[in-house]
């Protein structure tokens, strides 16, 4: 499975593998559905996924990061400006086991063989040299064929982190590789302050360090269900086939099961032993202890966590007034947010749906969230900004019979030909020039002009200028759902005349 | 000044008089400077001011109902739907004893004598019989010359009110009229304490009885500054002018008191023995005790207090998911409203503003109504939707070059003839039929047509027609501000071509 040759140069090339397909709704109402946690903006301009890239620092260059994320469209069409880094799409989510090895054997396709760094893509990391530090020392361990996973020093008896315990060993350096002795779940409080106080327990931060045909050779040997997959993918990749196609054919016959629980756990003496007697070898699973000021940003109270406070211990962004309050967090935007009298609470504000929580309990937004699933709100799955690859749409108002819409389209930016049945559009162009396709006609308006789509008439909006198109619409109808909608030809390949889903299929 | 003849049916003729001037901002952000907390639903579909009138039931006839307001604008104009209910207009604020004697001068200038019933349009009352039954009683007492006090039986030591101690009596019989001993500013609270444990003591409501030139009389003895402006409109009034012109030449003249502070206070035996000296004789002041469940509703507190609770002890309001709270008020509408791990706190949401308190200290919001006056921000002050006289407009987007606006205009509503010079506007009919004049064109447009209005075009927008019309108007221009219109004729008589106040002016 390894490469026959290895050259002393090809032998230390690092890939950074960035995993984003997760779909978590914990800083809801800003995460969301079509929003996950790693595209949002939280202590910078940057998004968590541009954190985790920029991290990186010169460590690995720009053409050997791939980001996995799910294939949904939003998620993936949101990324699209990340580009020159490479996308690697998992047609379903099926957790971290599946999506490393799809991303191992899209590195090890060729022939080569780097050493993979696999990333959690919405995580937070405050010491970026401390990290470059302890990734080095990770990589040279990973160079020796060990499997290397980052172990964070813990600085509080937590919870909710699963634990991993060092093995023991001669020397009490901080900064050298440790033996692995076992993977915890995540204990209760009493046990969480033993781990404290004994030591030697490290939170699992789910990043590592190993050569891409390491971690296969694992897959092989303790994840059986997955290896199947693994060999059907090879089987069409050895028939020709593109690693894309080979994905979408089988991605979905793999187990949903994490890396840590499908395979690293699985490596103890036992199944050394094992292994030994049917004449192979398990590769050897170590540990770098670091301290890094690591949160895995897992709710509004890590959040707050991370971020600078005032002198009354106040977290506050946004258009705020503060009235005798301490130790509160708020998360705003335009609208105006007052606080009066409030202590250890947190206000997350956005234009359609609002969260205030206790500090300390907003974790179970999670029941929130579920209840908005429950009530088929759409407010756990969608902002009333929407992305989409051509640019982006608000949702200005909606009423009966009408609804305002915003649409920005970037430069080269072409929404698809479309029509609909029940409703009429107004378009009146803010900025920009569009380029209107209504029935035969193909026309430009510049700022101050307006058209109108009759009901039925075949239309597209067109942006083949420099800079960006505004354009408001008003549509009008007596059924103004998304899904009144036909599509004859989309440029970003998306399904053309069989409606079938209002989230893909919006404009 | 009383009229020389008075036949036994006039002698019982009642007018109420509703104090609707106030301009507080106690239930910011839902109360604001042009919506004052009398235009506000809180309790039901109806506003403070329509269950102020609904409260009356048969005592009073609709034709028989003034109500008093400040002449801003906005809130003048938002009681126009209330006729046939009569309006007088105050110029400027002076509380309440110049409003009750421009009232009174009102009721008697045709030379009639009603009972006048003096109501604040912006209180509670739960127990409207036991209200009617004890207005009856003072309406007896007013019969024979008395001026007569509604006593609130105090249920818990508040500190926020004013109190009303009564004089020794021979019956303790709660449904008699009592004497007044004196009046007492907001007590502390052991004082309160104090006061409720003494018992006699009850809360100043503010809700008067008195034949009308009874309190002319006494304001004539006991507030000679408020007399000198009473005189002035009397002696306009004997040159044939009318009541409202001679209001609007001479009421900023009268000093800004209270009716509590300015004469009934002053109604004492030492100033009954003045009086007497010079041979006249002041009216005498007496009290009506009553326990009608009777609220202020001077803050959100005081609102919760009112409200009816779920088994959690929550009011909710509006679309709202709740998880694990207790005691809490939350008052939103189609904005999504989530609650996790809340006790004692109120959310108030409104399109532009939210505010979040401790229940018990939401009187405090003053801080934010005055820390955004001296912003100058726009939400102590305005609402999205903003009324006006022809109808109503919501401010949708407002973004640099451009402002997205929906205009609501009434049957038979009219907007001013008029022009701006910085910006063009696109309007959409989204329903009914609109007359729009621009420059030299009439012409009307129905649902799902638009048109546009040019920089420096004249124009306006008119409903002709029997239901209601909606526009959607884009508005594009370097500068958007409400100062940049020209008035050339308005058919509510405000002000034409020259633009002073931006609250006033636009549209």
């Amino acid at each position: 499975m390894a490469p026959t040759t290895l050259s002393k140069s090809d032998d230390k090339k690092i890939h950074a593998v960035i995993l984003a397909g997760g779909n978590g709704t914990r800083l809801w109402p800003i995460s969301r559905g079509s929003l996950p946690k790693q595209f949002v903006s939280l202590f910078s301009d940057r998004t968590l996924l541009e954190e985790t890239v920029s991290r990186l620092g010169t460590i690995v260059g720009g053409n050997d990061i791939t980001i996995v994320t799910s294939a949904t469209a939003a998620a993936g069409e949101s990324m699209m400006h990340l580009a020159p880094y490479q996308l690697l799409l998992e047609p379903c989510s099926r957790n971290t086991a599946p999506a490393i090895a799809i991303a191992a054997l899209k590195l090890t396709q060729h022939g080569e063989d780097p050493l993979m760094l696999v990333l959690p893509s919405d995580h937070m990391i405050q010491d970026v040299t401390g990290f470059q530090r302890d990734l080095q020392l990770a990589l040279d361990e990973a160079v020796n064929g060990h499997l290397v996973t980052f172990g964070i020093s813990p600085t509080r008896p937590e919870t909710g982190y699963g634990y991993v315990q060092a093995g023991a060993t001669t020397a009490n350096d901080l900064q050298a590789a440790l033996p692995v002795a076992s993977f915890r779940e995540k204990p209760d409080l009493e046990t969480a302050r033993r781990f404290l106080a004994d030591g030697g327990y490290y939170w699992n931060s789910g990043m590592f360090v190993w050569r891409a045909s390491e971690i296969l050779r694992a897959i092989d040997l303790l994840l059986p269900e997955l290896a199947l997959t693994v060999d059907l993918i090879r089987k069409e990749l050895a028939m020709g086939h593109t690693l894309e196609a080979a994905i979408r054919t089988h991605f979905a016959s793999a187990p949903s099961i994490s890396i840590d629980h499908g395979v690293l756990e699985k490596i103890t003496s036992s199944s050394a032993s094992v292994a030994a007697a049917i004449g192979t070898k398990i590769p050897t699973l170590v540990l770098i202890p670091t301290n890094i000021g690591w949160s895995d940003v897992g709710s509004w109270d890590a959040v707050r966590d991370l971020s600078p406070k005032d002198a009354d211990g106040n977290t506050l962004r946004g258009n705020v007034v503060v009235h005798d309050s301490h130790n509160i967090q708020i998360q705003g935007g335009r609208r105006l947010i007052a606080a009066v009298g409030l202590t250890d609470i947190t206000i997350i504000d956005t234009p359609d749906a609002l969260l205030v929580a206790k500090n300390g309990e907003t974790q179970a937004v999670r029941y929130i969230v579920t209840e908005l699933q429950n009530r088929n709100s759409p407010e756990h799955l969608e902002h009333i900004t929407v992305q989409r690859p051509w640019g982006s749409f608000t949702v200005l108002e909606e009423l009966p019979g009408s609804k305002i819409k915003r649409i920005d389209v970037k430069p080269g930016g072409r929404l698809s030909l479309q029509s609909h049945n029940q409703r009429s559009e107004h378009w009146v162009v803010v900025s920009g020039i569009a380029t209107v396709t209504c029935g035969d006609r193909v026309y430009e308006l510049t700022a101050n002009q307006s058209t109108f789509i009759p009901v039925g008439a075949k239309h597209r909006l067109e942006n083949l200028g420099s800079s960006a198109v505004s354009v408001i619409e008003v549509q009008l109808g007596k059924y103004l759902g998304e899904d009144d909608i036909t599509r004859y030809d989309d440029h970003y390949g998306r399904a053309v005349e069989s409606p079938t889903d209002s989230l893909t299929l919006e404009q």
